[in-house]
Order: structure tokens, then C-alpha cells, then sequence
């Protein structure tokens, strides 16, 4: 650590009052230049991924009794001590964590066409945009590009969804859909419509698959300027997919199944 | 429509009261007797499926302004017409309804071995379990047990992710392990620890899919008497995938691409 810890107690501290902001404002950190990342495990997928700490934040409790905890606090470059109940009242957990940590913003990273890529146009829930974050993360997707009107990508909710995946991955967002065509690669969309079915068509490689808005999918110019355009089988009948699912079940078809 | 439309204004109405406990509660329906359908699409799911509400439940400007939403509303056994903030008010989502609908709380299914099965083990999150359910139906696992601990089925939150895949399923809570032998299909769970590898093992039909628990996974006990574990390949790295994100690529593996 490179300055001793400092304690705080007051409700207005300049640093609570920018926590507060920071977990109440999905998109505060764009502003601030800073994001909040709560809990031991996302702490611990910074560290382990070579990432530091601009601040640590620990509730007195934590510092006292959990010495793993006060030791992944130590790391950072600056580290606050901050009454539990204080702690709490910043938490958007039902069980609060007892440890955070505030990282500069990520800035954004320029789209590659070297990689599988996944394309999230407008997809509007938070813990579905963690959930392929992170299912991108383990089927080995390496690059995630979010359009304008998707989630914000390191809001608190997305990064606790995501579980540590935003770490290992390659992203970018407000994209304008233009961004995408000077990219390069293959677009690859699923829709209930489409002739070709996922699972007996040959993908490209790499290519990048687009996931769109629950409620209106890929919107219409994007789905025209795919590649290709296939239908997951539903053997089940007409219901349809969460977006996430359908996501998972993409790359497991083009990660896993189809290079087997 | 069986008995003239009542007009709500009062905060206290019995009836009120009733739906404030079932959309703050989400296991509330278990005790009264009545299971909450909130928004349109979750009621013309009902519809659809040939059932019937005993209550329906609609803001009044929908009444005024809404033929589609008043049509549906007639339709059930007795219709409260209920002032727009007052409907607001009882409402779980951000853009609130202006029509939801009472049932009958369903009948537990009895477990039968004839159907693909998901047996979800003490799985937490609602969004997670309505995910899983959705996946369910329209992948054609036509069953899903769910374990004591597993949020409630008929729950607000799971409904609304179910997304009217409750409808089209047989489902059963609160079971004991126990009941999962005597039902007599072979288990089948995922296990990051597993030798047999997803897509590459013969799988056995039909089957019961056990998913578990987002932090801790299946019970140690309920994975021992598994017939078979098996592991999903990871070519991203260690990461894990989200609970639901995994169902949805068992569903899809047993149910389409191992019998493409």
C-alpha cells in the first residue's frame, strides 16, 4: 500500500458521496472516470488478471477479522476503513460485502477482427449483459462490443452478473453500428425466421455473433447486414429464448461443437 | 365475463391488499391460494393455453383506452377496474402493467419418467430460474422439478422471466431429494471436475437434467446419485458460466444436436 489507511465514518465524505453516486448511476463511471467493483471475487479478478487498485474500501469489521480480505485491501494504492453500517448502505446486495475497490475506467478497446466476437445491439438487462459476458469469457469468445442503448458495461450490476469475466475480455461500447462493418467480420445473427438452423450449417471463422434487444431482437439494418442469419431449433414449440441463453447455446455451437 | 366489473379506488380494498402480499411475497401464493399474472403477455400466455383467470385486474385508463387489454380482462370470472396509481403502486416492474390477472395457485405435478426432466437444486436467483424454464419449453424438456430451497415457480420475478413457459410445463416444488429415485430416470449433472466431456458422450433418453445451486452447484449427495457427470468445455479458461447459461447448453446438446 502506498498511504497508510484512513477511516471514515461520515455520511458525507467526499469519497462515500462518490461511491454512492457510482453504485446508485449504472453509467456514473463514464463521468467519474472510475469504477466500483464490489465483493472479494471481483476484487480477486482484478488482482489475478495483473489489474491494481486505485482504492480500496473495507468495512472496520472486515479490517479487524478477515485477514484475507484486509490483505487484498493492502494492494491498492490507497485504502479507506469505513464504518460496516456506512458500508451497507452503499451495497446494491442484499448481502453487502464487506470489501470494494475503485479502478479507473477501462478505456475502450478499438474493434479487432482477429477474434470470435460477440455484438450486443440494445440488450437492455443488466444481468443478461453479465451473463454473456461471462459465458463469452469461458466458451472462449475473446472480444465483446456493445452498440449505443445496451447495459452499461461496468455498471455495477453487469460486472456482479459477469463475475469477473469483464477481466479477460477485449471491450468496447456506444458503438455506432457503422463501427461494425469497418471491422470486418462476419456478422452472424439468430433469428426464429431464418431457413438456415444452427447446428447444420458451417460457420465462418472467426466471426461475430449479434444478440439483440429482448423485446425487438437485432434491429432491422443490422440483421440486412449479416452474413448469415440462423434459427436455434426449438423442438419445444413456439416459446422463445432468453437472450442470454440463446447467447450460451451460439457459442457453444461455434466454440466447442462444431470444432469438435 | 360472469359478474359485472367492480371499480377500486380505496388503498385498503380486500383485494388490493391480497395482491400487494402476492407481488411483495414471493412465495405468498403458496398460503393464499392465488398466483399473480402480471402484464399482457404473461395473461394472453394463459389464455392461449386454454386457461382461465378468476380475477382480472385492470388500470383504468386501459379499460378507457386499451380494446385489446379490456377484451382480455372481460374474459376472466370477475374484472376489478383499479385507478392507474393504484395499479402503479402494487406493480414489480418499472413500466408497470395496466392488466394482471389471479389464478388458481396450480397443482403440483406428480414426477413422471416418461419426459425429459430439469431438476433444479436449490437454485437461487428468479431470473435464473424463469431463464431455465423458458429454455425448458422451448427446447422440449417437458418437466421441471424443483427442489426445497429453489425460489418459489409461481413467484412475480420467475413468471416474468418464464415468460409463459410455466404454462406449458409439468412442474412440481419443494420436492426432497429423495422423490428424484423414485421417479427412476437416470440423473445427468454438469461438473467442471467431470472426465466425460458434453457433446462427446452418449446420453441417455430420456433424462433429467440437474442443475444446482449458483455458488456451491449440486449437493455432493444428489451428484453422487447421478448416472452420469459431465463437463462442458471451456476453451475460454476457467471462468464459469451462469446456471442458466449452462442449462441452456445441456438443453441444447440433449435436445438437438445429440439427435441431429
Amino acid at each position: 500500500m502506498s498511504a497508510p489507511p484512513v477511516e471514515i465514518s461520515a455520511r458525507d465524505n467526499p469519497l462515500i458521496q462518490r461511491l454512492r453516486k457510482l453504485t446508485q448511476d449504472p453509467a456514473a463511471y463514464r463521468k467519474l472516470g472510475q469504477v466500483w467493483l464490489e465483493g472479494e471475487h471481483l476484487c480477486s479478478a482484478l488482482l489475478a488478471r495483473g489489474g491494481r487498485a486505485q482504492q480500496a474500501v473495507i468495512a472496520r469489521s472486515a479490517w479487524m477479522q478477515r485477514p484475507a480480505l484486509r490483505t487484498l485491501a493492502e494492494g491498492a494504492l490507497r485504502c479507506a476503513i469505513v464504518e460496516d453500517k456506512l458500508f451497507a448502505q452503499l451495497s446494491g446486495l442484499e448481502s453487502p460485502a464487506a470489501l470494494g475497490m475503485l479502478i479507473e475506467t477501462p478505456a475502450a478497446a478499438t474493434p479487432q477482427s482477429d477474434r470470435d466476437t460477440l455484438v450486443l445491439d440494445r440488450v437492455q438487462d443488466a444481468g443478461n449483459v453479465g451473463s454473456m459476458l461471462r459465458s463469452a469469457a469461458a466458451l472462449g469468445i475473446g472480444q465483446v462490443l456493445a452498440l449505443k442503448g445496451t447495459a452499461a458495461l461496468w455498471s455495477p450490476k453487469v460486472l456482479r452478473a459477469g463475475q469477473g469475466a469483464h477481466f479477460g475480455l477485449r471491450l468496447a461500447e456506444g458503438l455506432a453500428p457503422e463501427a461494425l462493418a469497418a471491422m470486418g467480420l462476419p456478422l452472424v445473427a439468430t433469428s426464429p425466421h431464418a431457413e438456415a438452423v444452427l447446428g447444420r450449417h458451417p460457420l465462418p471463422r472467426p466471426l461475430a455473433w449479434v444478440l439483440g434487444h429482448e423485446g425487438q431482437g437485432v434491429q432491422p439494418a443490422l440483421l440486412q447486414a449479416c452474413a448469415l442469419t440462423l434459427r436455434i431449433p426449438q423442438p419445444g414449440g413456439e416459446e422463445s429464448l432468453n437472450v442470454a441463453a440463446a447467447a450460451a447455446i451460439c457459442f457453444y455451437e461455434s466454440q466447442v461443437r462444431s470444432r469438435a
